[in-house]
């Protein structure tokens, strides 16, 4: 007992938030409660707007509200360069590293034992987008895992015909680790140092 | 750039959460985007809620959605004992000790140097509340700080004419700690160690 309905179904809710336990999702909400009200409207209006309005790029997969994301949409951009990354977030690291080509976002990495094979994260919707465009290097910066990995090598032995040149990010990234939580530095490093990858 | 106006949006809103960083935001906002738009829209539906219909219980001062809380509107509880605290959280924390008396919710304690005064904090309505009462023993359970300590020593000089059982929660709990932190079976045994405060 102790919270009324409303707080308690607040704080049932916030728990749905990955990392958010039973008392961080309490003080959470009597901090919005005692505190900021109008904050936590602001993020009510900012949930709904964005569980109901984004969707997907048309070009590259990541989520968008748009037709074209903003890397997409943007004229000034290096069509020669395609950079392959696992996820949305990705893309936002990559960012910061300087890159200004385009990107193409899959939904994860290969994992043959959960049942995701190439068509379970996108990799014919690559194909086709490669076909489509004008790329000179194709960039795979997916995760420096396990899966990973193995999802760079059949990639590039898929393109390997294509007569592109394929290249991975150097092993500057951290082996194990996942791109999101790589530093800038070390991130860009990488990227500079990336080399042709076998097919 | 890099995230659409909606995502950033949700980020930026995300972050009113407290302890929550740009990064953990982002992982927030792709998470539920990517995996779970229903628990988002839950959790935006339980805000708006919250914010728009959670005020204060009549009685102990609590938040609530309405006029008695559930401690309060409990017919069951020992109307003869009232434990003081500085906030909806250590209500929870209290409850879980097994404690079944009434409450009094200060808004946190006193703080001279923030021009926090009794009145401030609900001191007076704390003396009617206690003056309508039927209380025979008055538990003063403010945090075991240097602020929760002086507020709780300020009261019991106040309560003293009344002619009340005055007490305070055994020195149990660490010493410059906050009670909603405390583990449950630390803090059940400084409710049992309980002990009158001077005036
Ligand atoms: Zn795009
Ligand atoms: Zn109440």
């Amino acid at each position: 007992m102790s919270f009324s309905p409303l707080i308690r179904q607040l704080i049932d809710a916030l728990r749905i938030l990955p990392g958010v336990g039973q008392k961080t999702a309490q003080r959470m909400a009597l901090h919005l409660l005692e505190r900021d009200r109008s904050g936590g409207l602001r993020l009510s209006q900012a949930l709904a707007r964005a569980m109901d309005g984004v969707g997907y790029c048309q070009q590259c997969r990541t989520l968008s509200e748009d037709a074209l994301c903003p890397q997409c949409s943007d004229p000034r951009r290096d069509d020669s360069l395609l950079c392959v990354v696992e996820g949305p977030l990705d893309v936002f690291a990559v960012e910061q590293t300087g890159y200004r080509g385009r990107y193409f976002v899959l939904k994860g990495h290969l994992s043959p034992l959960d049942g995701l094979g190439p068509e379970a994260i996108g990799i014919p919707e690559l194909e086709q987008h490669i076909a489509r465009g004008r790329f000179s290097e194709v960039i795979l910066a997916t995760n420096p895992t396990v899966e990973g990995e193995a999802t760079a090598h059949y990639i590039a032995q898929l393109l390997a015909p294509r007569g592109l040149s394929l290249t991975r990010i150097a092993h500057g990234v951290p082996l194990g680790g996942e791109l999101e939580l790589v530093d800038g530095g070390t991130l860009a490093h990488a990227m500079a140092g990336r080399r042709p990858i076998g097919g």
